[in-house]
């Protein structure tokens, strides 16, 4: 905080939303991650409140009371009930909020608080830490004879790991749908996007993803078993994905996003275990930032998921060049692969011929920089 | 192969000894590992064969047909058995081995094969990859009116992970000890000191631990029970722990060694999952190695571990001083901390205050170098 870059948001809804999240899966978990889970699954959310620069996490019962008194002056502004509000930050650990700092920020967003002048650049700088980029997707559905709308926006680049990230993501919609199934289809959204995501083996404290819906479309509800839930699922799934991919695509220091696709494995979990495993590992991270094709360190990252697989059967891809076959070396042109492997977003395809389910994993490659970004970020 | 690196040793035992091996738990296991798995333990190993550059691994049934005719070429120069000769590779996955330039590389080295002209230097040399020192360690015991060495060397820098690590060890020693009680006593000394050891976390497939017990100093029988196997047993896991320490101060691109302890834990195993975590951060390493205590990565990264304690008890202590108590922010002078920080050797200590167990991990920090020597390894 204090730094010109915009540092504080306050997401509002003119009307009630019902309202889900998901959380960090970290032991340790942020104040403010511990406050909006007593709060949600709610029918009655109008209001997040988001800060960069300090994560309010090991900061004990004063972080949780910092948290409470923050979202109170938030709710008392707007006039709304406190556990309307919702609260994420992301930051430093192990540092008390600046509270009367913060308190002075509500008090003045809100001040000049006209809905119509929303500035949703504005509002996704404010979650930023080492982002480079805006991350930002949003779809639009036919529904009826009306729109609805799914808008969403994340910010993350580094500490992120599969079963959240640092993270934190925001999603609204203007359909209308029931708590329960909120809570449902958030939870089934995540599992394929934001929870196939590594850029460095670390989680945080203090990620979530909220799914806010208020109906202001005022479409009739979307219940399940339709064709209506169906699309907004498909659409919702389609958000979380774009976010997830743009989360990679700008993982600390990343210079190009790697897509880990593990095919024809006995299972689903296994196949996600194994991309896990090389989407994370520093060695096949480097060689990618060195544009060096180098499979023997993938076969490497799957021998050491923990999860059985036959090496003489396996084929490796990049993009659709063979690399190795029946886990052994195959002849092919380093210049095409140099081409490949020096894109923006490529694929690595792991052929097991061993079952018939896969998983995709979302990384990057690992340069200097991550390293740069990470030394000196605190200070 | 081909540099002017040494990269081709032959370790020769004038007398039969017994040996034990332990092995990578990699799923992908490299030829001359399956080669050594089947000649271990045994009481008759005569000479290893190692070679750097080439890891012989992913590569099928030519591979394991490779190793074995190469140590077929060296028991017959040494008019040995096959059996009795050990294969360690280390170097890139997924390419043959030159096996026409080792075969000349081994008649050559047993051409002027001299044992008293045995230069530890130049062995330790052949086996080193991205090592920028040598490493070996060596005691001395005396039991009875003999004196008993133990001497051993390795190699590894990178790929290295607990539970092995990129690593080739070799242990030697003039002692006389049956098979069955070389095997114990090597598991024991490897379960305390390489398999405390990460830099990376990544598992090669070619990590490999030999422990050789010839007799020639003609003591008597070491036996459980005595004192002198208490003796030689300490002596043993203090030149396995002298390895680990040199090769996590010699991870690639590391300037400084660290010392993760976790103490007052419920249980051994739950202290060790713990100090790994932490260990294996990449956020935490980038932070020691830009000398900035940041606390919090570390708390983060205990709870990524999949272990239960309690946050609001944990105390975090960098060397001496204390970072954190009560799992909240402790006032503390940076300029102590940045003066502790900026030296070689590190202590990092975490007081669970939930038990009475401890664990101790050795890493290195990560350093942009790190990056700059994987993204280009392979080339």
């Amino acid at each position: 905080m204090g730094s010109k870059k915009r540092d504080l948001v306050i997401f509002f809804s003119e009307r009630p939303a019902t309202a889900a999240g998901v959380f960090t899966q970290n032991y340790v978990q942020a104040a403010p991650v511990l406050l909006s889970q007593q709060r949600l699954p709610s029918e009655n959310i109008r209001a997040i409140v988001a800060n960069s620069g300090c994560a309010n996490a090991s900061t004990g019962k004063r972080g949780l009371t910092d948290a409470e008194y923050l979202t109170g002056v938030a709710s008392q502004s707007l006039g709304i009930k406190p556990e309307s509000v919702l609260m994420a930050s992301t930051g430093v650990i192990g540092e008390y909020l600046p509270v009367a700092r913060i308190e002075n920020g509500i008090k003045n967003l809100l001040k000049d608080f006209f809905p119509q002048a929303i500035n949703p650049a504005a509002a996704v700088e404010a979650i930023m830490t080492t982002d480079t980029m805006l991350k930002t997707s949003w779809r639009q559905i036919g529904l009826e004879s009306k729109k609805i709308n799914i808008w969403g926006c994340a910010k993350g680049a580094g500490m992120i790991n599969p079963n959240l990230a640092t993270m934190l993501s925001f999603i609204f919609t203007d359909a209308f749908i029931s708590q329960k199934n909120i809570v449902q289809l958030l939870k089934k959204a995540v599992q394929k996007s934001f929870n196939c995501l590594t850029v460095d083996g670390d989680t945080s404290t203090n990620d979530c993803v909220f799914l806010l819906a208020n109906g202001a479309a005022h479409s009739v509800r979307i219940k399940p078993g339709t064709k209506e839930y169906q699309l907004f699922q498909v659409n919702l799934a389609e958000v979380c994905l774009e976010l997830a991919r743009k989360i990679a695509a700008d993982g600390e220091g990343a210079t190009k996003l790697i897509e880990v696709i593990v095919k024809n494995a006995p299972s689903e979990q296994k196949a996600e275990m194994l991309a896990k495993s090389v989407a994370g590992s520093p060695l096949v991270k480097t060689a990618f930032y060195g544009n060096d094709p180098n499979w023997g360190r993938v076969i490497a990252a799957l021998g050491k998921a923990g999860v059985k697989f036959l090496p003489e059967r396996i084929a490796i891809y990049l993009g659709k060049l063979c690399l190795a076959e029946k886990g052994q070396p195959k002849k092919f042109s380093e210049k095409t692969a140099k081409k490949i492997i020096s894109q923006k977003t490529i694929q690595l395809t792991i052929d097991l011929h061993y079952g018939r389910k896969s998983s995709k994993i979302f990384t990057c490659d690992l340069s200097p920089e991550y390293v740069l970004i990470n030394a000196s970020y605190r200070s």
